[in-house]
């Protein structure tokens, strides 16, 4: 033990995090399949969004009190608020369904919710590998896994539209849809933009 | 005083450059609360956007022949990189009321603004701070406050555009609003971005 | 030579990446050039994206093994990144014509990806004077005709917009056109983001 023993609580708080961000996107995949009570289940999502919203200030908070941290300082910085991203567009999704009054959901709503449910649990795993971070081959393995995620979304995604174009009836119903679409593939690419961070971290200490 | 002393003109180049985003952010305001000569208006706005260029190359420039910085070069870079971006969403903004040859403004529009000039000037405190880093809490502080302006922005956002879908109508002209909104949000969500290299900068150097 | 010579593979790396976006790039502009073949073409563009990829992924596992890098390690993951990024919106773009079954091609289509040939050619100069980073001055003036032909872009970009607006006509059409030059002009965006990148490099380096 030295005498600025580094300290591993950031770990448990960017495990709090990516718990959170898991909790909210597991509720807008609960929303999507039983599309009943919008309002009240994108009330939920804000909720949990702020919650994570309080694990990120906390651990600004300590990254400002510690002298000696087990990453660099603007490496638990970048991971801690591309996480937080993730949640607002989660969030940002469930509140476009409830102010815009969608009637009912598109299948493939569902279908773009499991690429980004996917995602965040292969962003929580990698997460949980970072106490270790000479596993660097292991790590870097699931960050090419959430990149190729993204990609399976932008597919989803723009299949996805294409139907709406296909179906073409009212203008605004397209409109309002591709909003909804956009927040959830913003969701996706946030998982990317973790990974990312992840990536860069695990070169730099590998 | 040492043998290469710290260049603390840096600081002047940041506040000139948060200035001209004032301006622009200021001539955007005017120019939705009193909806004529928007070509003028627009162009007008466009120039500061320039003059704003400007400062930011002389920045680069001077960190570029300057020897000892008094931040770190990649923290004057992405502080006077993510500044300038604010103002292109600005211009952007107010070149789209011109091209897109909208008639009349929306009420939201006024609200959407009002949450940008009170996030510019956060920003615009928050970089009168930086000479004295030691104070962190006060400008983490402020970081928060802009930070609570982007959720906010972001709610005036989406009611603005709800509020488009209920109106109903052309769904060109719902087309060319988001544009416009977008570009607004843009910017709020730039200041965001500003509010990140800063607290970046404050949690390496507190 | 030390005991731990640099890596000048990397240049080499760096060099076939962005060939490869020229490759992409020159291929979306044959594209809208000779609107023919649209699947087969956008095809071929996204088997390009993968090639790239791979280049990607091989620069990321060389990061991982290499202990002395000749740019620093976050640095050229964030090069290497931007890069890929520019060809995924060109990918995008090629993959909406297709998709959306876009069925004859807008000339403003043609000006826009020629900004973006202009801009990738510029990237490309870029990346091969990075070898001799002592020569600031040029790599920075490279750097800000790149981030011109982005104004240049968007300028383009709301031209284009305006006349999908003032054509009037279906507006699920107009919808669809702003989805594919949304790809385009985040493509240009995104050789910026390089530059961005490279203009750091620089300043750190000089």
């Amino acid at each position: 033990m030295g005498l600025f023993p580094k300290d591993t609580n950031f770990y448990d708080l960017f495990e709090r995090g990516v718990g959170k961000v898991h909790e909210g996107a597991q509720a807008l995949a609960d929303l999507v399949k039983d599309f009943s009570n919008v309002p009240l289940k994108a009330k939920r999502i804000k909720d949990i969004e702020h919650e994570a919203d309080l694990i990120t200030h906390e651990t600004i908070e300590k990254l400002n009190k510690t002298f000696v941290t087990p990453l660099d300082r603007e490496d638990i910085h970048g991971l801690i608020s591309s996480l937080d991203n993730i949640l607002d567009h989660v969030e940002a999704a469930a509140d476009k369904f409830s102010l815009y009054r969608i009637p009912e959901v598109q299948p493939d709503a569902v279908l773009l919710t499991d690429v980004l449910i996917h995602s965040v649990k292969e962003v929580q795993t990698t997460i949980g590998k970072l106490r270790n971070l000479k596993d660097a081959d292991l790590i870097l393995k699931h960050c090419i896994e959430i990149n190729r995620l993204e990609n399976e979304g932008d597919f989803v995604y723009r299949t996805a539209i294409a139907k709406l174009f296909e179906q073409g009836g009212d203008p605004l119903n397209v409109i309002k849809w591709k909003e909804v679409y956009d927040s959830i593939e913003d969701a996706i690419d946030s998982c990317e933009d973790v990974a990312n961070v992840i990536e860069g971290v695990t070169l730099k200490n590998s």
